[in-house]
């Protein structure tokens, strides 16, 4: 496992944040900001989840496409839709007040890892299926 | 912007991989090969606006969570939450067939950028939103 130290914590204010105001109930303050804090745990579980999910099914399309372009020995990388993307993203991300920058580094840790994934899999694709 | 080389590449493979076999159409293997690529950035460009927006709803959320935790000085870190959160999207990765090290690392990657925002907003959340 790697280091963690910190899960939660502030990221950027807007000026229509989520409203964490606890109104105490029967235990009092404590008892309600406890409350509100597991609600909003049971959230970023939800929200952590269907990342999960989008990035396995990401995956699931990027590999299709590296197959494709070794089938049909159609070059691996595109300068132009490269750039698209992350110009998509930085958009994106400023609409759904996301910090651009941030949306760039998340689009460079996916293709990161997938690069990292590349080359054992390209010998399978090339060999097309053989063992 | 980021150094970019490659967006598009294989990742996993499994048994249930999308088929991205090609039916020659009118213009022949290559322009099919063609229309199947671009069907599959159309897709991936779906399924990162929907990464982008859930990873922006996370954010929302998580600084609820600091602001709230500031509010009532509750400790920031919570080792036991921290640990389960690991084990929990290790888990869901191997049920998408995702790798699980790389949900993991996706986690601390998250964390890591929670982290270098953290100091300057804990500023505002501490002072209770005063100037």
């Amino acid at each position: 496992m790697l280091p963690i130290n910190i899960q939660e914590h502030v990221h950027v204010s807007d000026s229509t944040a989520i409203d964490t105001t606890v109104a105490p109930p029967q235990g009092g303050i404590q008892e309600g900001a406890r409350e509100t804090l597991l609600a909003l745990r049971r959230s970023i579980d939800n929200i952590d989840a269907a990342l999960i999910y989008m990035l396995a099914e990401r995956f699931r399309h990027t590999q299709a496409v590296g197959e494709l372009k070794a089938r049909h020995a159609m070059p691996a990388a595109d300068t132009e839709r490269e750039a698209r993307q992350v110009r998509r993203l930085r958009d994106l991300a400023a609409a759904a007040q996301l910090d651009p920058d941030f949306a760039e580094k998340f689009l460079a840790f996916i293709i990161k890892e997938v690069i990292r994934h590349h080359e054992a899999i390209a010998r399978k694709t090339n060999g097309n299926g053989a063992p």
